[in-house]
């Protein structure tokens, strides 16, 4: 049973949870810490944990679950920096995107304690202390990449800390996440990033020009374009074989259809446009999306 | 002054125009076409113009201004078949998303007729004659792509109608526009297509995983991908050079990103990143997007 959890980062993923727990779970208490002075006042005000710390040492002191929510290349010297304070009996957790890497980073900072990986795949755009909300978590999944010597018990803990904030879980190996992860994040948000970069850098075209025109379809990436620089620096850079492998594969069939554009196949630009729509279907009857045009982004 | 506007192609574009000219400019008759006779019995029954024609040259018999609301690949056959029916003194415009191809087009369909080829962008990912709304083109951007020869007051009509639907109207050339357009709908539509084609093939990982972890930015890029795709298909095909030119540029950052990964080079990821920040918040300072988070698409 989990009573007391300590949240280390207060962004919008720390912040989410102690937001979500007050709402879901108000039996357990929460601490938080984050390193940033400004960080932690804000989350005071907003009451995102029970107590916000001045060091990490003190917000783990008690702790059952400790939830690292920084950027996985930070995740080590986090994790290491508490070692002293932790209790033998913490769980420690994070919210990483990519698994490999930080369950490694971890059970080297940490040897001698029961470590269950986690990623909740949900998030928006924005980050920081003032951009966490209860319901970030409701209906999306949560994925965690215990190792194969982690005991039922404690996963079963943190899997049950995650259904009563509102996510449904799944337990898979951290490489198969990191594989699935590149595909349906990593990899559309290093396409957003690019074509972004892209439209901002051209001689023939004024940045005035991409903005006025950006409801064509451009719009849709300057959101995912506008997540946060340090966070993704890091996924890519812990995630970089998956990452360049389906990179490998999307520009294999970029190629293919810029050939099928250049000789003229219709037919087999109709084929790919036929089936990609059906995609669409399935991702809102799954309950992943909002079905309504544009996302419902304006009113109709 | 325009007193008759005829709508060829009832689906989201034309749908969308009969129904903002009915709020927006009601001493305006509405006369509408498709070929399809489904489409013209749900306009019937929505209403989205004053009078589903049977025929297109019933529908142009009295028109001062036709639209042709049909994929850019259909504007040709489209144009040449209500020939006979055109008043000498209607002008032609459409709404195509490539203009140089569709005022070439035009042009030779319908020689002796004024033509200002135009492009509202504005758009949902739906399509059909259920699809259209009234407030579709509210300050989104139109633009005019005349010929040199056009008269100023074809463009002030054709310019003062959009204006009245709630649109901002701009005057460009049509190969200007093509390449403007390449990048900030056309390139946008590609990728999107790409990956989420990509996705659903993979051997590794399952569709039923892509869906479900589609939360993780994927599912924005599925919206996009279920565009229509006989329009898209057409776009490609007619706007080809500009497309491909564009493909290239995106190709080539798309592959310094990837060096950059392989190397390891968190600082020019992290530089990118940063930049692209800039890019949304100018979007939406601009009135171009919601603010919100997640667009948003979730209450929060």
């Amino acid at each position: 049973m989990i009573r007391n959890v300590a949240i280390i980062g207060l962004g919008l993923l720390g912040g989410s949870i102690g937001l979500a727990i007050e709402e879901h779970a108000p039996d357990i208490t929460t601490t938080g810490f984050d390193r940033n002075p400004k960080t932690r006042a804000t989350a005071a005000k907003r009451s995102l944990v029970g107590t916000v710390c001045d060091t990490a040492s003190e917000a783990v002191a008690n702790a059952d679950l400790v939830i690292l929510c920084v950027p996985v290349g930070a995740m080590e010297e986090a994790a290491a920096g508490m070692r002293e304070a932790l209790p033998k009996a913490a769980i420690i957790s994070d919210v990483g995107s990519s698994k490999q890497s930080v369950g490694e980073a971890l059970a080297k900072a940490l040897p001698d304690h029961t470590i269950i990986p986690a990623h909740p795949v949900a998030g928006t755009e924005q980050s920081g202390p003032d951009a966490g909300f209860a319901s970030l978590f409701t209906n999306r999944w949560c994925i965690l990449t215990p190792s194969e010597t982690a005991s039922t018990e404690a996963v079963q803990s943190v899997s049950d800390f995650w259904t009563k904030l509102g996510a449904n879980v799944e337990v898979m190996d951290a490489e198969h996440h990191d594989l699935v992860l590149a595909v349906t994040s990593h990899i559309p948000h290093l396409i957003a990033f690019t074509i972004v970069g892209t439209a901002s850098d051209l001689e023939e075209v004024t940045r005035s020009e991409v903005i006025k025109y950006s409801a064509g379809g451009f719009r849709d990436f300057t959101r995912i374009a506008a997540s946060d620089p340090v966070m993704w620096r890091d996924v890519f850079l812990s995630n970089k074989s998956a990452v360049l492998e389906m990179l490998g594969r999307f520009s294999e069939d970029l190629t293919a259809l810029q050939r099928a554009i250049r000789s003229g196949d219709g037919d087999a630009l109709h084929e790919l446009f036929s089936r990609t729509r059906a995609i669409r279907r399935q991702v809102i009857e799954e309950g992943q999306d909002d079905d309504r045009p544009d996302f419902g982004r304006e009113d109709h």
